[in-house]
């Protein structure tokens, strides 16, 4: 299969040009599981709780129309990141395909004045199957928490997609780990750009990238355009056989795990 | 507190040999706790089980003599990896101080052949309260499991000493994602040099380090020569408040975590 990451210069509130963006980037590299970025439509930066209200819409709202209508025109599966309009409010990424809406995922780890806006996830860490294989979800700071993508794992994902918002620099080079540590492909679609608004300055640190099980870097883009990585993932490959003594999760000792 | 990591090039079986050089590195640069590789005074590369059996020793025997004597002499923590005989035999370091033994890890992930030779730890991920702070041990291929650490940090480890034997080129950069993930320092003490012995030959990576909870490499030595690397560190620091919206393990939410 080819995997897309996705890497987009929103600006903040301008939902139809940034859609547009990013399915003119979708256009322009052809693939069969395209990965955008957190709150991709929106933008990040929102001013408080009655402006988030704004932009939220539900996992079947107008975003979703656009994107499901793409997925269907070329047979393809999408994850974005969306401000989901729900019980509460929550940061989410949905999962599309040709028939439509495959699943969504609620951040379960909100990072910074996020906390203060949406509710956190309350769905935990949920599994896919799709044609290529089992795959899951995580937003942008769940990545630091290594029992996300572990968690995802021991459900049986073999790819982690992952729409996010980064401004901390560690996380690229972090997915190598995570990648290491539970033998699965990682595909995160990061923005690039600013958003200086109320008061809080943020900037974007693009490096959107695909890693392999054995942690090789297959595509990575640059901190400051736009643009598509793709790469070519046969999710078989995530295998957890290290060598002929060792299986990296059945050697997993939990008895003596504190968590 | 001044922390050293020893990075040595023992020759297999040359016990007394290989200990020398860890106290002349050690004497060559004086530090309040070291720590020194895996197995660092046997080597690393046990043909069989009856080989290794005639290196195995108590956890106070004649290696713990030695160090033991420095740590007294020097007023100083040395912590060390060395082939534990006991009801079976394990893979073991020991973390010795002034007073003597303070307590003892047995190796929990096996790697490769060992899982041919050694007992599987049975004493978890225990810590230690030292002058400095609290502190844990974990050896080697340990690494790769992220619950190694983090049960480590969940009982309060500010730093986790780090004797490795290591082969495969990974780990140095993913103990960059063990402190972030769980905002505490390590120090990885590896060793160097070859050991082609009955078909299976092992070379070791060295690059040795010491990092801090920010993930800021504090000292790297390199990949062919011994050494000791020392950074001046503040357990203290080890604190999980990442900003005024985030604390890393308050913020936990082991509810939707499988494991």
């Amino acid at each position: 299969m080819l995997l897309s990451v996705i890497q987009t210069d929103p600006q903040f509130g301008d939902v139809s040009a940034n859609i547009q963006q990013a399915v003119s980037l979708m256009e322009g590299k052809r693939a069969d599981l395209y990965v955008l970025p957190e709150l991709f439509a929106s933008g990040y930066n929102f001013m408080d709780r009655s402006e988030l209200d704004q932009y939220a819409e539900p996992a079947t709202g107008p975003t979703f129309e656009l994107i499901a209508r793409f997925a269907a025109a070329y047979s393809c599966y999408v994850v974005y990141g969306f401000p989901e309009r729900a019980d509460r409010i929550y940061n989410s990424s949905a999962l599309v395909g040709p028939s439509g809406l495959v699943g969504t995922y609620r951040k379960v780890h909100l990072f910074y004045r996020e906390t203060t806006m949406f509710a956190p996830g309350d769905l935990g860490f949920p599994v896919f199957d799709l044609p290529f294989g089992r795959v899951g979800m995580m937003i942008c700071f769940d990545w630091i928490y290594p029992e996300a993508a572990r968690s995802l794992t021991l459900r049986g994902a073999r790819l982690i997609l992952h729409p996010s918002n980064l401004v901390l620099p560690h996380c690229p080079d972090a997915m190598v780990t995570r990648c290491l540590e539970n033998r699965i492909f990682t595909a995160t679609a990061n923005r690039i750009g600013r958003e200086d608004r109320g008061g809080t300055d943020l900037s974007f640190i693009g490096r959107s990238e695909i890693v392999s099980p054995r942690g090789e870097i297959m595509t990575r883009l640059g901190e400051t355009t736009a643009g598509a990585g793709v790469a070519k993932v046969d999710l078989s490959l995530a295998d957890d056989s290290l060598n002929r003594y060792n299986r990296l999760l059945a050697d997993r000792r939990p008895e003596h795990y504190k968590g």
